[in-house]
């Protein structure tokens, strides 16, 4: 479909790489008092003075992150550095500049970048983050997006994943699943349109899914509004590959168990109408379905009265013994061990 | 000829994604004071006090930037960091940490990624890098490898590509063009190879060049000759794309213009053999052959006495007035314009 979105088409090859580089950076702006150079030499030069540096990459390869039939590139560009900055804000830490790498085939006209890379420019002032280097090369096939965010936090404001004790109250931002039947509704249109490229799809019903799927944000506001409660997590994680998986993270480097409650879990009105409608069990999604990109922390029981009726925050369970295990306790009061299912790139 | 190497063949899909990180970093030691977390939570945590930090990203793809046929798996996890480390090099600072990421397709097995991984291992304990992070995960097709690099320097040290004056003399470390011939000797051998699988090839009057296309340094010890030395670069650049294009970078951040002498070019006896063989022009080589990973930098013309002599470095030619613009003076003592002809991954 990139096609019909991108009708003038100019080789990346007649900019050259240096042209390139310097066509798609020019939007670029320097916003970080840290940032002390950005993009033009050898590498970057950051100043963080007394605080400490926070730093996090990802790789998304086109194919097995992203599917292009309906994922605009510029949401993709938006996602890409989104993905990035939750895990700087999963550190309790404030992202402050990325790197921007790219690779891409010759099928990809210089329009198609610079779609990409408005979504790049868009999400880098949304989260204030500085764009201070990166690469941009050719592929054998298909667009690989590299990003590496870099953030700043005072050191005993850093929340690790091992922090969580026996008797502590684990709680999400948001709601969980969305995005993942967000995917199920693109990939059941994209085989309707397969077979019928002239259907109109109407998805009116299904706009929070989409969104949460094709343009999700990262909780950086999670950090001002636990500071603000005077509350600093004791564990911290974001939920990249699905909420059990992520569970399983926080235990096993914490050494607990968990208790999860299944009527607790936090979903959205919108996410259990298209889970009837697909009938898929709205649980089991919730529990594994991932790119919610919410936060999924630990506090003490002590601070349950600080957060409590907080409609940021949702208590979905405690934390136990290690030797307890990790388990949902179901709304008929049984217990079912916890499987990490999270999405797996590499058994695909 | 991957297979011939690994003849165990685990697959990947088997460990899963976290079961192959921990497998693939299990080897990866922290050396680095200032490398607080590594490996192991949502992003790592960095403390570099009173210095600057310095960060470059590059992004490797097989058939672009690397041949599997004649690349050894092991060497090409060397050179991946070496390229990265040489970035930091180039701005007068000491690399520190980076962070690996590789998208493999599934025909590589789990002994080819040891290979590559042993290989990463090794130069960041050759170069004193924490590996502190990562992303593991498939391609659609071949290997892609992006690393960042983060490195630490005093600001009144580090040396950027717009410094250099007028009057300045232009300096190279090593020798240059031998990383092209030795691809050239490769890629010959491959086509041998490909007619006739069962052809020994004596690589013994290559050996120089071909360890400088498949194992290159980054001039790490420079920062410290030229701390002994009492002399601070006014720029510097590392040879990646070429000699050439990147004169012509240190001379357009600079706005000043250069004369590069062609009997001044230090280049290895094996170099100029090869090319006689090959019936190549040794200074086009050697101006615009790429991937030496030698330094490029401008010294005030007072330091002239400082460094006369040394054997690390030679001094190839002067700055100008930028009006009189960027030539190689030859032998034959003519003036031609030089032009950027480095290597360019995107118009392949």
């Amino acid at each position: 479909m990139i096609e019909d979105k991108t009708p003038q088409r100019t080789s990346i090859a007649q900019l050259g790489e240096f042209g390139l580089i310097d066509h798609l950076t020019k939007n670029f702006e320097i916003n970080q008092p840290s940032t002390l150079k950005g993009i033009g030499d050898d590498a970057a030069v950051l100043d963080f003075k007394d605080k400490k540096i926070v730093v996090s990459t990802d790789l998304l390869i086109e194919g097995v992150h992203f599917d292009l039939a309906y994922m605009p590139l510029k949401h993709l560009g938006y996602k890409a550095v989104v993905v990035n900055v939750s895990d700087i804000c999963a550190m309790n830490a404030k992202p402050t500049q990325i790197t921007v790498s790219i690779a891409v085939s010759n099928r990809f006209p210089l329009e198609a970048l610079d779609e990409l890379f408005a979504g790049i420019t868009h999400a880098a002032r949304e989260y204030n983050v500085d764009v201070i280097g990166g690469d941009t090369t050719s592929s054998q096939k298909g667009l690989i997006i590299s990003i590496t965010a870099i953030g700043e936090a005072d050191e005993e404001e850093i929340v690790y994943r091992n922090g969580a004790k026996e008797t502590d109250l684990l709680v999400v931002t948001g709601d969980i699943g969305a995005a993942y039947m967000g995917l199920q509704v693109l990939e059941r249109e994209k085989q309707v349109f397969q077979v019928n490229p002239n259907s109109q799809p109407d998805l009116d019903a299904y706009t929070y899914l989409i969104e949460r799927q094709l343009k999700p944000e990262a909780r950086k506001d999670v950090r001002t509004l636990l500071h603000a409660l005077e509350i600093k997590p004791t564990s911290m994680i974001d939920i990249s590959d699905g909420l059990s998986s992520e569970i399983m993270h926080l235990c096993k480097q914490s050494k607990v168990g968990c208790n999860l409650y299944e009527d607790k879990l936090p979903i959205d009105p919108q996410f259990i109408n298209v889970c009837e409608e697909f009938d898929i069990d709205s649980t089991t999604v919730a529990i594994n379905g991932g790119e919610d990109y919410e936060l999924l922390f630990t506090i003490a029981m002590e601070d349950f009265e600080k957060i409590k009726g907080n409609p940021n925050f949702t208590i979905i369970g405690h934390m136990t013994q290690e030797s307890e295990g990790i388990h949902l306790v179901t709304r008929a009061n049984t217990k079912i061990a916890l499987k990490a299912r999270g999405w797996d790139a590499l058994s695909e």
